[in-house]
């Protein structure tokens, strides 16, 4: 039953890839047509907003969803639109760490409300019960692939 | 309960995403590493192993599961490599098809091998029962996606 596993695998695996970037592309054509904005600075904002104090470029990274070219660029422009503020690290003077600010504040809460809505208007077709069942199986898919190692480490 | 089911659905859709981009970071990886190959050129292979007939640029764009900035680049390079082949097609002379040959058809199948290996491996922690729901939900969801409008015809 080797054989049937994998391709069950490859199955489920072609429907998630599937399914994930159509709602990708749609979340990002929308915050586009909406908010002039790109998926990554919603992230950004979005890591940002989860926080109560300033944090480090390297914290923001490691709390990223969407990976980011040009981390340092993006966050010039949010400085320069006024929705963040960035100051020196008290602790490293070499390091910087940067913050939401209340106008980056209000940016965030209106395009989340928005994000939000479209985001539950793709799964209106699945029942309470549907959703429960995959946030259960992905939740586990999450904690059990922190502990399969790499492709370099399997190597 | 409205206000319940929009941060289900998010809950669900923020897994979804994470779930599918670590899996789909350490195909990549994987694939770089063991076949110096990109996971847009797999795809291209993939999609091209499935046609028994040569396909236009067109149709081959239709059949792709990652999107790709530059096809004519990558397919191109699979022409140089050995592994497909191009020709133009007998019912529009600007149009041109392309279609794998055997050497093609050789590295795909050893490549799609380990690919499925290695998919398979990312779900090991999942019982079979999990795998048959997970199939079941994925593929009503994509169905249902399929009737929504995208963003652009909601506004």
């Amino acid at each position: 039953m080797a054989g049937f596993r994998a391709k069950q695998s490859l199955r489920v695996w072609l429907k998630m890839l599937r399914t994930t970037t159509i709602i990708e592309k749609r979340v990002r054509a929308y915050l586009q047509a909406e908010f002039g904005s790109t998926l990554p600075r919603f992230d950004v904002l979005s890591a940002l907003y989860r926080e109560s104090t300033p944090i480090t470029m390297s914290q923001l990274t490691d709390r990223l969803l969407v990976s980011n070219g040009n981390l340092t660029g993006l966050v010039n422009r949010l400085v320069d639109d006024g929705l963040i503020s960035r100051e020196s690290d008290p602790e490293d003077r070499r390091a910087q760490r940067v913050v939401l600010i209340d106008r980056g504040r209000e940016a965030f809460c209106e395009m989340a409300e928005r994000h939000e809505a479209l985001v539950n208007a793709q799964f209106a077709a699945m029942s309470d019960e549907d959703m429960a069942t995959l946030l259960r199986l992905a939740t586990r898919l999450d904690s059990a692939l922190r502990d399969i190692p790499t492709p370099k480490e399997v190597q």
